[in-house]
Formats: structure tokens, sequence, C-alpha cells
């Protein structure tokens, strides 16, 4: 039996829209929306999209016009109903109400605000201009379409025999993964990992494949949650995030002064604690180089449940802010460590292994969880889907510039001349290059 | 949109048939039944199952209910109008009109005669007796049922997450193959390779998959079509096959004499090549001993097109074949050795690379190719799925015992007493025992 209508309806689509929830993307920037909106409503904040795999043409592969087809449609996106309910009702890390009726109110009415696109040297210019607490939204959802866009240009060429191996591929690439996993959870009898991978997904289905396959694969006892909203009132999931680099590079843009500056990475936790308990208190301690971010931490900053090191190689990162803890005389086995940087079956090995009873990981595990088609695809170059590193990143605030120095220079973001006033102020000490693959 | 019709019709099976057509059948089938039917109308000759994997124990798997209503279904099946104009109509190893009229009248009223089916020490004792030119044709069907149901019965216990990442991993690992005989034809430069597995398939619709994914990633030039009569008619391939101990077993059972059971062997290719082209003249030497067959074979069997050993190693079946050809004084490059014996990746390798330039390989795979899901299931046992080694062998015609003896001597059937007198006829040189994986 064909259903006809469902056929014909399949070829007649006008769009297959990437983004069809305002919900699908990723926790923590409803909880960075939710201080934004607090503290700086009125700040303005302008996000551009970089890709960092410049040999990766992304203009000369996904065509223009199905772009803006997926931002439009993106931007008339409403929260729906049912969405502020689950918002409103549902319990983010143990606590009921965390997003306030302010800020309830201000969702009903949101949307996703005007975008620029232009072509570039063979690269998309994408930039959303605006209030912070407005543009800030587009970081996830512009990444999830431009990620999808350059899959499916890519997958056209693909007949129906190689998409049905490209999948049999990556399912039975994922499956040995969970397979993995549970062996490392039975080796060092603490395994927590979740999904950040929404941004750099290969797609909504197959993340969504992803998500339910980690969940019967892994159970919530290892596989703890997933940062997309979406996806976690869908299936059931814990939602799950912390907090990201445009907190302290918008503080740090608005600072009048060099002191101010060394100050704002501060600023920003003192902030993030007038609305968010213990549980969510993770430090992101590398936006200005880490080293110098804990040699002057107030002393109350130890105290905050974790950290997430994100540009430094995974040991040393979690070595680093072991030995801080110590120091600072907290035991450093209570505390949490946030591994989230192109980790992957491999580093999530070894990690486990090194760390085992010293310090409690929670992997936030993203482009290769999502995105993992490298040796996929049938014929022709088998890593024809291999992930890129594009990002979407605040690059001003109130008209002025915004940094990021990070542990890994090649990660630094920022006029040249505002990225030297930056190390001059915070110092260069602990930095160091490495590639930047995903 | 649900399709509410289909979901229902779905819930509502009151039997998903594994055999839907007579046709879904082998090619050899057909030939050798038009010989039967031509020379030996009113012999009697019966077939029963063997399960040499005595390890898995069917009738403990698979319930019998479900067996029955299986053959039930099969012995319901007619030729369909369409299915007889294609037999009539279709060319066959280059041959219009292989099937006379009298044949094809006769398949006309042709239905699978009854069976006998019982439990013993947990197997299944299934026989088939009545006419040969009736009973040959169940051989297939009955084997096709039995292995798709004790697959059926295996994957009951999965999941549908389970059941994906099953299908997954056995496509990655069909195209993986396929992959490394593509680069293997590159090296050899010549290679040609027949499906002969529809009677250990996993099931009919991995069946056709298969063939689909050798046809689409080998093309015509490698992929030379299969025994599935549905399957070649249905996706458009040639029909391949050769001929089955079963002829010179049953012409074997019918010897009157040891005089007359020594010449039996050499009145099978008589008969056939009375019917049969050089195309289609393949001998199958090893019935009673490929040595003795050989070393007694008159002149003009080197003349046939080809050979197919089937229970040597084949790297010693075909050096044997090769000498034996050169001591007849033919050109064993211009010969064709068909090897169909649990061929699979590595031993298609070894033998092309080996005997490359010195004679034609054609392989004919069998279950390797249409029931590898050894390592795939994902939970529990990965090998739950793997094939077993299971016959359905001529074992009396007239109600005389049939015997086979093969080069292996783990392969021979009949009773022991007459094994024993076939040995002495026969002899045993060039025997040698080596386990039988599928």
């Amino acid at each position: 039996m064909v259903d006809i209508a469902t056929r014909v309806y399949n070829h007649t689509w006008k769009l297959d829209p990437i983004v069809r929830s305002l919900l699908d993307s990723d926790y923590y920037k409803f909880s960075m929306q939710q201080l934004i909106r607090r503290f700086h409503p009125e700040v303005t904040a302008t996000f551009a999209l970089t890709n960092r795999t410049t040999t990766v043409r992304l203009a000369d592969i996904v065509d223009e016009g199905e772009l803006r087809a997926q931002l439009d449609h993106a931007r008339d996106l409403r929260f729906t109903p049912k969405e502020l309910i689950w918002l409103a009702g549902n319990t983010f890390y143990g606590r009921e109400r965390i997003f306030g009726p302010d800020y309830l109110a201000f969702l009903k009415d949101f949307r996703l605000p005007d975008y620029h696109l232009e072509k570039r040297d063979g690269q998309y210019e994408l930039t959303f201009a605006g209030r912070w607490a407005e543009t800030t939204m587009w970081e996830v959802q512009a990444l999830a379409i431009i990620n999808e866009l350059r899959a499916r240009a890519t997958m056209r060429a693909l007949s129906k025999l190689e998409l049905d191996i490209l999948y049999a591929n990556a399912k039975a690439k994922a499956w040995e993964k969970i397979k993995r996993l549970r062996r490392l959870k039975d080796e060092v009898g603490v395994l927590k990992i979740s999904d950040f991978g929404t941004r750099r997904r290969h797609g909504f289905l197959w993340h969504k494949w992803m998500m339910e396959a980690m969940a019967d694969g892994l159970g919530p006892d290892v596989f703890t949650g997933t940062s997309n909203m979406k996806l976690a009132m869908d299936l059931g999931l814990e939602a799950i995030g912390t907090n990201a680099h445009e907190l302290p590079m918008v503080y740090g843009a608005l600072a009048k002064t060099d002191a101010d500056l060394l100050k704002a990475p501060y600023r920003v936790l003192e902030d993030w604690a007038r609305i968010y308990d213990q549980n969510m208190r993770i430090i992101l301690p590398d936006c200005y180089g880490t080293a110098h971010f804990l040699a002057h931490a107030p002393d109350w900053v130890a105290d905050w449940t974790g950290a997430r090191p994100d540009s430094k190689d995974p040991i040393e990162g979690t070595e680093e802010l072991i030995a801080w803890w110590r120091e600072k005389g907290r035991d450093p086995a209570k505390k949490l460590v946030i591994l989230s940087d192109g980790m992957d079956i491999d580093s999530i090995e070894e990690t486990a292994r090194r760390f085992k009873g010293r310090v409690r990981i929670g992997y936030g595990w993203g482009t290769n969880l999502t995105n993992d088609f490298k040796g996929c695809v049938p014929n022709g170059d088998p890593d024809a889907l291999a992930p890129i590193s594009v990002v979407c990143k605040v690059i001003e605030a109130n008209g002025r510039p915004a940094v990021k120095l990070s542990d890994n220079p090649l990660k630094s973001t920022g006029p040249k001349a505002e990225i030297e006033r930056y190390r001059r102020v915070f110092g260069t000490v602990g930095m160091k290059a490495h590639q930047v693959l995903v």
C-alpha cells in the first residue's frame, strides 16, 4: 500500500526546515539569556559566524537562497504554548521554576532578530546585530543550519544505496563507541556523559537518533542528558549545560578600564550566582587564560561546583584545576570537571582512566557525538562529511570589540590590536597553540 | 501523517510468508527438474533436512506451528501467469526457450508436494516423499524457510534500536566486502561473482537488499547474476546455476550393479548434455570422490566448459582440475572453475590472486553473502545470528538409499553400510576430512 498523500506531500515540500522550534537550542542559551535579560537588557551585541576550516568553502557548497530560506524560517518561529509550559514547569538541575516569570513573558513574544548575510572569499559573512538578549539566541541555530545545509549539499550527490550505506556505517560506528563506553563504565565505575552536539550536528534527525541510541544503549546513569532543550523535552531527558565565553567577552568589552577588565571574568560569576544555585555553578576559566584566571580568582570561586577547561589539552587542563583546588584547600575529588572541547571516544577513555577517583568528570560530548561521519561515505572521499570547525561568536558589545584569548592562541578572537591589549592585561602564562580539529 | 490502513494491516497479519513465489528458488532446480521430468518422470525420491550444526537445537528455537504454517503456505503457491511468461520468454545462459513447452505445461499445474514433520532430539525431522520431479523443488524453499524462521526467532528478543544496529552492522560489513571486491577486481583484472545464497539467506528482504547492493556496488561485469529466479526476474539480473549432487546420487541409487554405479556420474552428464548447451556444462566431480571421477572420466568430459569443486579446499580442488585438464591436453586458461563451497571475502581474494591467468574462476557466493551476521548482534552474543550448516538432501530413490561420499568424509550422506559399499566401489583416493563451517 502506497500512502499517496504522504508521497505527494514529500514531493511538494517547499522547505525541509532545519530548525523547527525555538527550543531546538542549548539549555545554556536560556540560562544565559535570562541573566542577560536581568542584568544587561539594553546592551547590544553582534554575533558573527566564523568557519575555521577555511579549506571548506562554505559559500561554494551551500546555496545562498537555501541558507536565507532556513534563516528566515527560523525567524518565523515562536515558542508554542506547550514549550512555554514545559520551560515553566520542568525541573532543571534539580530546581523548579528556574526560569522566572519575567523571562518567560519575554520568551512568549520572542523571535530571532534579523541577520546580515553576504558572501566573501568563498565563505559566508553572517552576522546578527541588535540587543544581546536577542542576538545571543542565534548562535546555536545559525550553526545547526549551516552544518546541516552543508551535509545536505554533500549528500545530494549520493544515490539511495550510498545514503543507506552512509547511515549504516555511521550507526555501526556509533554503536562501537557505545560499546566502548559500556566497557569503560565497567572499568572505571563512574561515567557521566551528556550531549553538547546541537550546533555541530549532522542533522536534526540524526541528532535525535543518536540521543535515543545513547539513552537506550547506556541508560540514564551514564547518559545523563542533552544540552538540546527540544530533545530533552521530547525524549524525557535531562537538559544539561554550563555557560559560554560570550559572558566574560561581553563583560570584558564593556569594561571601561584595564582594572575593570581584570575583574570582568569574576563579575560574570557574581551575577551568575545571583540567579543560579550551586549545581549550575561551573567556571569557564579560559576566556583570558586559565592560569591568570585561577591565580587571581577570589577565594569563593574555589567553592563553585566545578570548572570547564575548554581550550587546553583535557589532561593538562584538568591537572591544572586539580592542583588549584588542592592549593586552595578544597578536595578535588568532590569537584566536577566538564570536558567538552573536541572530545571523542579515545580521549574520553584516556581521561576517565586517568582521573578515576581524583576528580569527578562530566563529559559534554559535542561534534564527535552528533556529527561523526568520518570514513562513512561509501564512494569517493570517505571523509566528505567530516565535520568542520565553525563557530558563532560575539564580536562586539555596545560598539566595543569583544575579545577571547583562550588558552590556545589559535582560538583567539577579536581585532588584533585588542587581542594585544588583552594579552598585556592578562598575560600569556600557560597559553599554547595546538591544532583545532572541531 | 500516519497511514492508518498500513499500520492496521501490519498489526493484523496472520502470516508473514517467507516464500511468496515458486520462482523464489534456484535456477538449477529448474534446469534439473526439466531433466528429471524428461528422463525420470516416474522415479520417486525422498528429500530430508539435516542440520549439521547440532549445537543449534532448531526444534527448541523454531515454533512447530509457525514452521507448518510457512510450509503450508509454500504448498499453496502456484506459478503466476507473469512468472510462466518470464520462464518461457527470458534468455538463460544466452539461450532462448531453454525450458521446453512440456516442462512449462507441467509447471503451470505444479505445486509443492506434501511434507512430513516431527521433532526428534531438539531437531526437526522434515522429509518430502513422492515423485522426484516434485520433491526436488522443496530443497531450496524448505531451507530458506528454516533459516529465516530461525533468524526471526532469534531477533524476536531484540529491541527496535537493536534491530536498527543489527542491520546497520550487517550493511556496513557487506559494504566493506564490496569495497574489497572492487579493489580485488582492480588488482586481478577479471572477477566474476554470482549469488548462490537463497537457501541459507537471513531472509528474503535482506537477500533482495544484498542483490541490489552487489549490483549497484559492483556492476554487471563483476556481479554476474543470482541463482534466485524471482530476484533475477524482479531486479533484471542474470539467472545463474549449475547442477547438484542429487543427480549423481539418484542415478547412483538407481544403478542395479556396481558396474552401473561406476558409470552413473557420467550418465548424468550424458543426459544433461542432451538438453543443455556448452555454456551450462559444468561438471560437479566430487559426489563419489573427485580423484576417481577424473581418473575414470571419458575423454569428452574434459570438453565441458568447466567444473565446480564443492568439498575440497578450493585451492586444492582447483589445482587438481587444472592438472587434469592439462593432462587431457586441454588449455586450463580457457576452462571455468566455479567455487561455491563456503566462500567468503578472504578465500575469494586468495583464490582470485592465485589463479589469475591460469584458469577462469566464477564465484558462487552463498551463505557468507546472504547471511553474514556474525558479530552483528549489538547486545548479548554478537554471533547469535551466525549461520548454521543445514542442508536438504535426497536420501532415497525408488526405495533404494541415496549416497554421497564427497571429497570430505564429514559431508558424506547415506546409510553407513551403503557408504561403505560406495567407498569400496569408488575408492577413497584424495578424500580428506575438514571442518564444515557453512
